[in-house]
């Protein structure tokens, strides 16, 4: 249950909330019951940690209760950005300002969830990714270390855009080690594209990328491969 | 005019609110004059309800000031979204995180607005609607039951690119029972999209879909019928 | 440092913020510290003004702190919006509902910064220039006077897609007087759209666009001449 906490002006705290050390909060933020903070995290104006997720009546998304939202050391979340409970931040994460973290999400250590960008229910993301302002990304998808993001991407789980029978699986995007999706590229559901693979700007892919590839166009087709 | 409540930590009600029984509110939520919510309404961390337009010198919405903002019975408004004054959300409703709903639009029963995603004034919007993440409806649109609308959609209205004159009028999209639209697909003004079309991801459609179709590219062009 | 405000309700104000007559403030509103507001400037509820820049670990953006944010006479800020320190907002601009402006960024008399629409660090915005919902002006870009930018449009400045060496600069967009670009473009790093051109929706801007052209298409090419 929140409460108005003396820590900071306009801090609202659940119960049972873990503060390590060095923690620097902005005006009015809200963090719910049980949310674990590492030492040093920095938390701005107006974000909420830790809220329960909102599943509208026909979500398919799974109902059990997530358990509370963790950030790592240094985790710095930005003026406005939303953290539901069950995501866990690795260390000297940003998630920056109106960005959007659901649900049972992984984030490894050091990347970026840029500015208004949203990542939904149950998608690992590893080391060192970077996801730039409003870049999308799936439920159920897989990002592995290194991999860059630009601006307004949009990754996709449904084939059949909402009409799925009880049967079929969202299929998220798997982006493997160090590849790179250019800006306003949009990935048909369950897409792979390779190691360092290069998704240009632009592009509609609609089969998986092979490594080292530079694919353009849409749809989009190999255009060439990428020197090492 | 705003005053704190002791219904919940840091909320603010306007004069003369009407707040049927079981409302949940979250922290920090500030709900404006006249907004009236029924029974087990669902307000998130710092969502705004109600507010007054903010137009632009220069924007062309109409100026009368709108009724209040109604919430029907169970609707969730999720953590950071804005509802403007006038704006009619339907029962069971789900209005996401950080999304967005102006002035005169009317949603249907059951529908939802993805989390960041953008409903422009004097839109009409039925029931069980899905508007995903990021998705953009541009005012003067019409959308009918059951019309899924994928991430980062863009719907268009001025094909002069703001340069119109003072007799042309805005032509919003008319998406027609059952239609998809595809992630990152861009409509061209006053397209129309017919009952149970599906729109490719990534198309631009300058041209009305015939029902029962799937278009897909750049332009769009039909590549077959849907099976009913 | 903030601290809670008797001015309006839930306002947190920082040190030495100067306050011109006829402000208007929402609810939960916070201002920074040294923050300069003209005559007659509109704070919607939650948003956010001045708040220090908050780079990751890898940010390139400069890291010299800013000056105040600085406010001119009739700017209109939305619910949610968030305008970073060293923002100059020009008199009677609107920074709408959830938009987001950063550090060092000049934003010239009448402009409008639409919903959600977001301006990166280091960029020069002319006079009336209209960025429309979800708009994404990448950093170190310069928009002369009477620039229209539709929703979802996405510039880019980085052709390595984040692997820049220590000498290479990033290039923003280069948008000439009263030039025109259409709901969801793409503009690739560096390009510059002439004066009075119009790119089309959906288009992906892969060279210079010259003055008083349409281009239109993927990649983008000019199909015929704008008459005057």
């Amino acid at each position: 249950m929140l409460r108005p906490s003396e820590l900071a002006p306009g801090l609202l705290l659940g119960d049972d909330v873990d503060l390590a050390d060095g923690i620097e909060f902005g005006g009015n933020v809200v963090v719910h019951d049980g949310v674990r903070l590492g030492g040093g995290v920095r938390l701005g104006d107006g974000c909420v940690v830790g809220k329960p997720p909102s599943l509208g009546a026909r979500s398919t998304a799974p109902r059990e209760l997530p358990g509370p939202a963790v950030l790592g050391e240094g985790v710095t979340v930005g003026a406005g950005a939303v953290i539901v409970a069950g995501a866990g931040i690795g260390a000297a994460c940003v998630v920056a300002d109106q960005a959007h973290v659901r649900e049972r999400v992984e984030v490894g250590a050091e990347s970026v969830v840029g500015r208004g960008a949203s990542v939904e229910n149950d998608v690992r993301i590893g080391a060192r990714v970077k996801l730039q302002t409003g870049a999308y990304v799936t439920a159920w998808s897989e990002l592995e270390d290194d991999v860059f993001v630009a601006p307004n991407v949009t990754l996709t789980n449904d084939p059949t855009a909402g009409r799925r029978g009880a049967a079929q699986e969202l299929r998220g995007a798997v982006l493997r080690r160090g590849c790179r999706l250019g800006a306003g590229a949009v990935l048909l559901p369950g897409v792979e594209v390779g190691e360092e693979a290069f998704v240009a700007a632009g592009a509609v892919v609609t089969h998986d990328v092979p490594s080292r590839t530079l694919v353009m166009g849409v749809p989009a087709r190999v255009v060439r491969e990428i020197e090492p």
